[in-house]
């Protein structure tokens, strides 16, 4: 076994999303919804040249889901299927992965102004990156939902959250 | 401030890569060169239908670079830039994120096959996401890059790395 590895907080998203339910369940059932990304002032020197970047990935804490669960049944399906064949946030290490818009940003200020986004407020930030098509782009990538039935919901409910009122 | 997070690694990555220096600094640039990863007992349940996806994500702890910078030099250019504008190991959180083609999954030994990767030998694995071209395509996604002097290198050197002999 490897040695534990802990991360510090270099910022914290804020959205409109105050719960899981209700909330999209990818950024691109988000299309429209803005949030703001505020950095911390010790990180700030590091966003020189973001605004080049169109999209960017936010690396995110999922934390309003503490617990994991190996086997869950997404939200795409009626069956279980393993966790890291899945997007849900109950993972064994909860880290959140989101492409979205970036349309502003103050580097004085730590603070950018993002678009299309499926992130719960509050949500603690690890680590942006660009977002870059020579490196992300696989358009011909096969998909494991292809054969699946539906649902095919796109707005969560609170199935992986440790804070519902169920 | 929030509070630091602690994740526990849920595998280890295989590859051939011993040193940065030479290693590809993306996985096209790694085309062809194959690893694999090994996930630990309890977390193998949660392989279940990963061999449905072609692609996958691997997040992943950049254990080769300790220390951080906010001010970086990328490959891709020879004047300064900010690190979250660039994908380099040496950030405050250094979580690694490549998409690599999934050629096997071994789910009751816990062994992937992967391929096209760029990730450095013995990378202790933190997550395992599937590529899923309805969240993380965005093929017109302006880059950042674009207007920058070359070199435009695809190989690493050492500059990255707190390993370095220099």
């Amino acid at each position: 076994m490897m040695k534990d590895v802990t991360f510090q907080p270099i910022g914290i998203i804020h959205t409109p999303y105050k719960t899981q339910a209700g909330t999209p369940i990818q950024p691109y059932a988000g299309k429209g919804i803005t949030g703001t990304v505020e950095i911390y002032p010790e990180f700030r020197a590091g966003l020189m040249n973001l605004q080049r970047w169109e999209y960017i990935w936010l690396l995110y804490v999922f934390h309003r889901s503490d617990l994991f669960k190996l086997r869950v049944i997404p939200y795409r399906d009626t069956k279980e299927w393993g966790v890291f064949a899945t997007r849900v946030p109950s993972r064994p290490n909860g880290i959140g992965l989101s492409a979205v818009k970036l349309t502003d940003v103050d580097e004085g200020a730590g603070r950018l102004e993002i678009a299309d986004i499926d992130i719960l407020d509050e949500s603690p930030l690890l680590d942006i990156k660009p977002y870059v098509t020579q490196f992300d782009l696989y358009p011909d990538a096969d998909g494991g939902w292809r054969e699946v039935a539906k649902p095919n919901k796109t707005i969560a409910d609170d199935r992986f959250s440790d804070h519902s009122s169920s």
